[in-house]
C-alpha cells in the first residue's frame, strides 16, 4: 500500500473496508437515510450519560484500574448472571475499549504468524482485520444462503482444520446475516475445539436479539455459556454499543478464564493503558439501571424487522430469508454486484446500504440493512427502496 | 506464564510493569503519598471537562472518523505549529486511545517478528511492552550515570544496529531519567536514521518540561521537528495526559508521515474503532483555551524539581544530577537494591516511589519521584524521606 515507506506486512496488508467507500459516496446527499453501519438512531439515554457528567464533575479524570474499576467488573458478573442464568466471577472480565479491542486482545492471545485461523463467512470484516494484523492467516468457511437462510455445517468447520488452525470465530448472532447457531450447533463446535485444542473467539454481542422462538432460550440467544465450563479455552468480546447505544463511547469487556487475567491486563496496559473512569460509571449504570431501554431497543428491532421483511417479500427476485437474529436484514440479488447496487441506491433511492462484498466474497450479491431504527424511517426507506431493487432485481434476469 | 492455557508467545511473555508490585503493597497505607506514577495531583480543569460534558448533553455518542473529527486534527495542527514554530498539516495526524495507543501502532507499523528495536534505557518500560507484543525483539543500549547526569552517545546507538534492526526509540525528555537530547544528539540520531533505513519512534510528550537552558528552543526541548523533514519515517507518540491533566481520559495522537494515514487508519479501525467524540471535544478546547494551565503546570514542576533536588542535595550517598526535562527525579543509591528500598520508603516515610529496575537492569539502584505535584506535599515528602534515604545511603557503604 505504501511502497515507498518499509512498514509491516502485518500492517500493510489491512484493507478498509468495502463499507467505507459506499459511506465517502453517500456522506453528505441531502435527505439519505444511512443504514449501512451497526448503529441505531437513537442517542445514549441521558441517565446514563449523566453518571459520566457527574464522575467528570467529581474529578475522576486519573488513571484507574488497567483491568477496569471493580464495581463495574462487578456490575458485569451481576448483568451476566440475570441474562445466562448462572453465576460469573468477575475474575474472568476485563474492561476494554470496545467489543474491538477485545477482539484485539483476543486476537493478539490466541494467533500469531504462521497461525490459522477459521471464521465462517460471510463474517463482520473487523475479524478478520485484527487477526491479520496479529500476523494471522484467516480460513474463510463460506455459508450458504437459501430461502431457508444461512446454512451452518459444523462438519465444514471441521474440514477446515489443519495443524496451523489455532482458533474458530464463532458470531452467533452474526453480523451481518442474523444466523443464530442452535444449541446443537454451539455444542458441536466446542465438541471440535475441546478435541484440537483450540480456542473459540465467541462474539455474542447480538444475543438479546433474537426472533425465533424456536432457538431462543430465555428470550436470548443460545450461547457458548450455557455448555461451557469456565477454563474452557473461549475468549468472548462484548460491547456496550448496542443494548445501550453507546456505540461512541468505546467501552466492552473481554471474558477469559481467569487464570488468563493478568496477561489480559499487560496486553490492556500495552495498547490502551484502560478505560477511562467516567465511561465506566456510564457502563455501570447502563448495566444496573439500563433494563427497560434494552427492552426498548429489542421491541424496536424487531419491529423494524417486520417492516423491512413485510416490504421485501413484495419485491420479487429477492433472496431474503427472515434472519433469526441481530438488528441487520441481509438479502441477495442473485447475479447482481452489490458494490454496483449499492451506489445506485444512494443515488436513485437516497438510502445507504452496506455491500456483501464487505462480508465476504460468498455475498457479493448480498445488501445489509441496519433496522434499529425508528418505524416511520424504515417504512420511508422501503417506499424508496421498492421500485429501484425491483428494477434491479428484475433486469436482464 | 500460563502453561496450562495455549497462548501465543507475543502475550505470554509481556510482564508485569515492576511499578505495579510497589502500588500493590502500598496502595491502602494510610497517608501515603504516592508519587510512583507518571502523573500529576491535579484533576483536569473544569472548562475543559464541561466541553466532555456539553458535547454528552448534546447527543454526541455515535461511531465517528475514525483518524479523529476534522475539528480536533486541526486543532492539533494548529497546537503543533505553535509550539514548534513551523505549519503542519492535519493529514499528518491520527487521534489515538491515548500515547500508548500511538506507541502500540507505532510497534506494529515499524516492527514484528524476527525483527530488532533498538531503545536507550533506563526506559518507560511500555516501550518494550508494546514492542514485545508486536513481535520484535528490543535492543537495550544502556545509557550511563554520573554527576553530570545521564550521558547518551548516538555512537553507541550506532554500533547497536544489526541487519535486523528496524527502528529506534527516542523519548526526550525521557520518562524516567529527565534526559533532554540536545539538537546535535537529534541530528546525529536523524543521520543514522536516514542512513540505515530506519524508523525513528519519537516520544517527546514531555517537550514542554525543559529546565536547562543551554538546551531548550524557545522555552521547549529540541525536537525532530526541528531538523527533520514530513516524508523522514518518524511516527510521533503524544499525548493529553500530561499537559492537560488529562491522564484518565485516554487521548493522544500519533503523527506520521500523510501517505501512512489510510494504514494508520486502518490499525485504529481494527484495534479501537476510534476515540469518543466527547472525549476529543474536551481535547479540542484544552488545545485551544489550555495555554495557561499548561504555563501553570511548568510552572508547578519546576518548583516541584527545585524542592526535591534542593533537599536531595543534602543527602550524602546519592548520585542525583538534576534533569534537564521531563516530570521525574530519578536518583541513585550505588551499590542498594531499589526494590527493597521503595518497599521500605512504604513503610518507614511513607512515601510510594517507584523502583529503578522497572526501567531497566542499570537503574536497579535507582528510584523515580513524580514532582508533578503541590509544594506542601513534595515538601512532606522530601522530611519524610530524608532520614530514611540518609540512612540507607550510609549504611554499609
Amino acid at each position: 500500500m505504501n511502497p515507498s515507506f518499509p512498514i509491516r506486512p502485518e500492517a500493510a496488508q489491512t484493507k478498509v473496508s468495502g463499507i467505507v467507500e459506499v459511506v465517502d459516496y453517500g456522506r453528505l446527499k441531502p435527505g439519505l437515510i444511512p443504514l449501512w453501519v451497526g448503529e441505531g438512531d437513537l442517542s445514549t439515554p441521558a441517565f446514563i450519560a449523566e453518571a459520566a457528567t457527574r464522575s467528570l464533575a467529581a474529578g475522576e479524570t486519573f488513571y484507574t484500574w488497567q483491568r477496569g474499576i471493580p464495581e463495574l467488573r462487578a456490575a458485569i458478573a451481576a448483568y451476566m448472571g440475570r441474562v445466562y442464568g448462572r453465576s460469573f466471577s468477575p475474575d474472568r472480565f476485563t474492561v476494554t475499549i470496545g467489543g474491538m479491542h477485545a477482539m484485539q486482545i483476543a486476537a493478539r492471545l490466541a494467533s500469531g504468524e504462521g497461525d490459522e485461523v477459521i471464521v465462517p463467512t460471510p463474517a463482520w470484516p473487523n475479524f478478520a482485520g485484527a487477526l491479520g494484523v496479529a500476523g494471522a492467516r484467516v480460513v474463510e468457511v463460506p455459508m450458504t444462503l437459501s430461502e431457508l437462510g444461512w446454512r451452518f455445517d459444523a462438519n465444514e468447520i471441521a474440514r477446515a482444520v489443519t495443524k496451523r488452525t489455532r482458533a474458530i470465530v464463532i458470531n452467533s448472532p452474526s453480523n451481518p446475516t442474523g444466523w443464530t447457531a442452535t444449541g446443537e450447533e454451539l455444542r458441536a463446535v466446542l465438541e471440535l475445539a475441546r478435541d484440537k485444542g483450540l480456542w473459540i473467539i465467541a462474539d455474542e454481542i447480538y444475543g438479546r436479539y433474537v426472533y425465533d422462538d424456536a432457538i431462543a432460550i430465555d428470550g436470548r440467544a443460545p450461547s457458548f455459556h450455557d455448555y461451557a465450563q469456565d477454563d474452557d479455552l473461549i475468549l468472548y468480546c462484548q460491547t456496550m454499543s448496542k443494548n445501550w447505544a453507546m456505540t461512541g463511547w468505546r467501552i466492552g469487556w473481554i471474558e477469559a478464564p481467569a487464570a488468563l487475567g493478568q496477561t489480559i491486563e499487560n496486553l490492556v496496559q500495552y495498547s490502551s493503558s484502560g478505560v477511562p473512569v467516567f465511561v465506566q460509571r456510564a457502563a455501570i449504570t447502563a448495566l444496573e439501571h439500563g433494563e427497560s431501554f434494552v427492552a426498548h431497543q429489542i421491541a424496536r428491532a424487531r419491529r423494524g424487522r417486520e417492516i423491512v421483511y413485510d416490504a421485501l417479500a413484495g419485491i420479487p427476485g429477492l433472496v431474503a430469508p427472515k434472519p433469526p437474529g441481530a438488528l441487520y436484514a441481509f438479502f441477495a440479488l442473485p447475479g447482481r454486484d452489490a458494490r454496483a447496487t449499492a451506489f445506485r441506491l444512494i443515488d436513485e433511492a437516497g438510502v445507504g446500504l452496506a455491500p456483501g462484498g464487505a462480508f465476504g466474497d460468498n455475498a457479493r450479491d448480498c445488501l445489509r440493512l441496519c433496522f434499529a431504527r425508528k418505524a416511520e424511517d424504515l417504512e420511508e426507506t422501503m417506499r424508496r427502496l421498492e421500485p429501484v431493487l425491483t428494477e434491479i432485481a428484475g433486469a436482464a434476469a
